[in-house]
């Protein structure tokens, strides 16, 4: 049996590993247009922003070792041109001498990854537009803030153009080199897979760190004068810069996949079956050039992230000697980490759910990571997306210090087993005070969640509140209106929904004859675990009443204007 | 409804809160022995050593917040003497007045908790002697060590006879007060739940900040000749120190149940059924003092830790209030946390699957926490348990600096959703640089057990290379004996296994006529990777192989001779 594969990095080295464990006889040719194999891509911002120093330390497994340990044929430098799938062969082009040759293959694995997405802007090709998704783009990039201006990088100024995960490494790690950094997002929040009001203090935490961020906008031309960049944006605003990085997404490197006829989706990405076969039973994908089919709604997709590209390249040289292994899909858990903080998600954002279509429910929370006794605890929020009829989760979004990675890891897993929000408050989880809560956020979560779907707490979420206050209910017209603050006078004072009467839990049992019980009321407290006990309560007392979802909190992060970010 | 709770902790704080929120109306009687209602129990070490500053942070729920916010009759120094089941009432008393009265009860709620068992040693109810369940202990302890020798606490010596997770607590608190620490453990390791070769790493540790460990050994008598306490132990060491800490286990409070003739288990735990009922429907028992199921083997047992504590007062309310909620048995999730490092385990270990005589296979992995390329990664040992046959998982242990909790508690969630090592292989969690691989521990450990299912991993532990290495193979008896080492030569000679042959696996390919056909190859290199490549290789060229599960990391921790530690 001879393999060929095209692309030597997540997905192709993982299959060409894993094909050789599988088989000892069997050729396999690795085919790797950069310079090297096997390197780190989710590594080279921080490479770039001298966090990871050596340069040495992003080759994962060098050529060398892919050679003697795993007996593979690695051709670096070697770029496939062409797939002639009638006679079994891939034309090669070798960079080094300029030659052709065509390699013959039993099998194929395409695993070509995707490309920085470049719009056609006026400019874009210019010298001082950068991007990053290889060894040579992180080169460049290092060479910039490392030597360019001789003694100190921190006279350089660089536009990021796009606030996805790339981009915000990309800021955090201009940062970290004393660049200074202006962001550039068409969308109104940073990370735009997340929820915005999940998102939100993180705007404030780049702006703490001096990036200047230009949500709302976007990159419309870029202007070389020979000394300097401009940027022009879409709102009139010119950015002058000395080099831009243009993150605004990826694309699946398929030109040669179309170019042989293989199928491909609306994203463009190859379409494969479970076993990641395309429609040449010879001939698989995988990685971010194959299209996955998103593990909850069954849709197709294209989700570009380095745990899937992994095991989609055992699965297909598990599939190629026989065996029955079958990629379940994608359900989209990722992690970024921004300043020190991280967020990070798993399953469907409200966003896509919105989009889809799907009925969902939604609760907020803010705990603490560990036992706020022991010192060091700091709040994270917690998004928990679940169907409002069996509660099954449907998603899940962390924002916070420490300990997020964690809530989210087991929340995916109980997503990947079909697990429901009462699932959640069973969840039998570490506590000693260093290390959680003996009711971790994940069990609060799924109390909260479940109280919902019982019926025992009734909410509202902050946006109806917001229109309410507005003066348009969204929700119930005429019954929104008394809004119910249930915190101290202190913390009223230092700020409230407007129209809000303040009367603490403490003292709510003392002046139900002050609530109205013909109207609804919404009462709420710093991040919704009060308004909950008055909720409790009120309803007891045959109030109408709802609790506003993670509270003060989550109100003002849905309720901050973005213009107030530029 | 009137509804009495015994212990205002855990547990019973926990069931009064639920039940306050289920009914407003509900008279809720809360009575309590000690001075303060729920404080944190958790705590109480790190306010002995320091680490939490201020007493008042222990008070999770001071006195009036559960009467001002819940409305609850909390009344502290009560002590329950007896229980009247015919009138329904339980006899208190006062222990400020020292007078008694007689408290009605429509429902009964028993949250007494454990008490630290004081075995029968003569001197044990010496002043000397102290131990560690409340905030009286705490206060005492902390009095010893920061007032006591007046300028320096540095200069006392303390003995602490039990290394289960209080007394490790203790123990890390007490050097963190500078106080000469002697640590004396009847079983051959510390932390006796878990595995031994996964806490031998903690030994050292232990040995590295200066505590003399002394284990396989007991304390007999507890001496005071008026200026110091002479501790003997069943070794005939004798270890001279200020004061001592017992902390070998707890026991039930459960005096009064058993004169209420409630039914109580083997092991003292008073008896429920899935909604903490005892035999006596009006009376509830949660927390320590509850008799509990394991929730893998269905059997019953004591498992005493917070969050079932909270859980099951949680439930214990609901099903007074008429809900189904049911409780679904304890899997045993724990953590302790030992000067920096973590151990960390969830479901059955070893000894229990030994005991229980349950068929089990297991392997070991030696994984990063973070990827290796990104500074400040550290190594953790990740031990999987489960089922020969489908694969599902039964336990896992971890040990190490960072990320154990996330580890184990994502296969906390897996044990919980009854899933398989197949499932494990498919998780998709977190994955940055700064937090996980894109091969996460979790689905190593996945990988390599379904491998080993799979028959393309035949695997051997290290308990029985020592056998065979020390002439009395264990296994396959006159099969044993040819050791193939597959490190490089240098790791080679910096230690291996006695016998062993070193051939890199990088050179294996070349020396396959050097290796005998007719003889099983027992392969291994540093943490089982390489060797599993390398049965792999073997297995596929048609010799006889196993690959040392854990490689020559747990084959050490195996091996290690406990006198070497005293
Ligand atoms: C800067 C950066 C940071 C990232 N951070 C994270 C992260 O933190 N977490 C995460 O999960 N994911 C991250 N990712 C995404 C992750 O790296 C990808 O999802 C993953 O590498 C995809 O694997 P792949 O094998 O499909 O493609 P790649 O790893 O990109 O490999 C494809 C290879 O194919 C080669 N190739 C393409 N065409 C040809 C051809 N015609 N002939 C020969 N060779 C060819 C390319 O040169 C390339 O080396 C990051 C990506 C980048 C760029
Ligand atoms: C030092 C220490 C550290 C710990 N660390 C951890 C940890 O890190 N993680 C973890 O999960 N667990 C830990 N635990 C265990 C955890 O605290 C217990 O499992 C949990 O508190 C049990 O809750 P409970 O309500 O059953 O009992 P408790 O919380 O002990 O409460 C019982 C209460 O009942 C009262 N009481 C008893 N008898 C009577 C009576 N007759 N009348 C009136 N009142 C009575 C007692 O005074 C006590 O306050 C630790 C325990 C200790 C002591
Ligand atoms: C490294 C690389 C070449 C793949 O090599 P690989 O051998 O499949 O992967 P790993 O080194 O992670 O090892 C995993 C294998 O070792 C086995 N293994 C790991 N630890 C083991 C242990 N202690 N004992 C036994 N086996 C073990 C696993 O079971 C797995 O084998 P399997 O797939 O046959 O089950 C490829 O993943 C790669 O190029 N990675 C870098 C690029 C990349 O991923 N970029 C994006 C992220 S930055
Ligand atoms: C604190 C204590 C009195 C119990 O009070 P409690 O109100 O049940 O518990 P918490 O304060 O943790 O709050 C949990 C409740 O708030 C709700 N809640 C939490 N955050 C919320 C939010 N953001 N929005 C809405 N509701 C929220 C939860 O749903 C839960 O209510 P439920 O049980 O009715 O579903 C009791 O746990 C205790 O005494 N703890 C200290 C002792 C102890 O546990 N020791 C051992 C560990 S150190």
């Amino acid at each position: 049996m001879k393999i060929v594969i095209i692309g030597a990095v997540a997905g192709g080295a993982s299959a060409a590993a894993r094909a050789r464990r599988l088989s000892e006889d069997a050729e396999i040719v690795l085919l790797e247009r950069g310079p090297e194999p096997s390197f780190a891509n989710c590594g080279l911002p921080y490479y770039v922003g001298g966090k990871i120093e050596s340069r040495d330390k992003l080759l994962v497994a060098p050529a060398q070792r892919l050679r003697e340990r795993y007996r593979l044929d690695v051709r670096t430098l070697s770029e496939v041109t062409a797939i002639n799938r009638s006679q079994k062969t891939v034309s090669v082009r070798d960079l080094k001498t300029g030659d052709y040759y065509e390699e013959s293959y039993d099998k194929l694995i395409f695993a070509t990854g995707a490309s920085a997405f470049k719009p056609n802007i006026p400019g874009i090709d210019g010298d001082r537009i950068m991007s990053l998704r290889d060894l040579p783009d992180a080169d460049r990039l290092h060479a910039q803030v490392t030597l360019k201006s001789g003694a100190k990088a921190a006279a350089q100024r660089v536009v990021v153009v796009g606030a996805g995960f790339i981009g915000i490494e990309v800021v955090e790690n201009m940062v970290h080199r004393g660049v200074d950094t202006t962001l550039i997002e068409l969308s109104d929040q940073i990370l735009p897979p997340w929820d915005r009001e999940m998102i939100e203090p993180l705007h404030a935490v780049l702006a703490d760190q001096g990036v200047h961020v230009h949500l709302s906008d976007s990159a419309v031309r870029f202007e070389d004068d020979g000394t300097e960049l401009i940027v022009h944006l879409n709102s009139g605003t010119v950015v002058r810069a000395d080099f831009a990085v243009v993150s605004i997404g990826v694309r699946p490197e398929n030109t040669l996949a179309l170019d042989a006829g293989l199928a491909c989706g609306d994203r463009g990405g190859v379409i494969t079956n479970e076993s990641m076969q395309t429609d040449d039973p010879d001939i698989y994908a995988v990685g971010d050039v194959a299209e996955v089919r998103c593990s909850i709604t069954g849709d197709a997709t294209q989700i570009p992230l380095a745990g899937p590209a992994n095991r989609q390249g055992r699965i297909a040289a598990d599939h190629l000697f026989g065996r029955e292994s079958k990629y379940r899909g994608t359900q989209g858990t990722a992690i970024v980490g921004v300043f020190g903080r991280a967020a990070a998600m798993t399953g469907l954002s409200e966003k896509m759910l919105r989009r889809s279509g799907r009925s969902f429910e939604k609760v907020y929370i803010h705990p603490a990571d560990h036992a706020g006794y022991y010192p060091g605890a700091t709040a994270m929020s917690l998004k928990l997306l679940f169907d409002p009829e069996g509660g099954e989760i449907l998603g899940a979004q962390a924002v916070g210090t420490n300990g997020v990675d964690k809530r989210i890891d087991v929340i995916a897993m109980a997503i990947q087993a079909g697990m429901t929000v009462y699932d959640l408050e069973e969840a039998e989880l570490c506590y000693a005070p260093q290390f959680g809560s003996a009711k971790d956020p994940v069990n609060m979560a799924g109390f909260v969640a479940s109280s919902v779907l019982r019926g025992d707490q009734p909410i509202v979420h902050a946006a109806e509140v917001i229109e309410s206050v507005a003066g348009e209910p969204a929700v119930a017209s005429d019954r929104h209106g008394f809004l119910l603050d249930v915190r101290t006078p202190s913390e009223f004072s230092a700020g409230h929904v407007e129209g809000a009467v303040n009367i603490p839990l403490e003292q709510l049992r003392e002046h139900l004859d002050e609530l109205p019980r013909e109207r609804e009321i919404v009462v709420y407290c710093k991040v919704g675990q009060r308004g909950y006990m008055a909720t409790r309560l009120l309803a007891q007392k045959g109030f109408q009443v709802k609790n506003l979802s993670g509270g003060y909190t989550t109100y003002l992060r849905a309720e901050t204007p973005q213009s107030v970010l530029a």
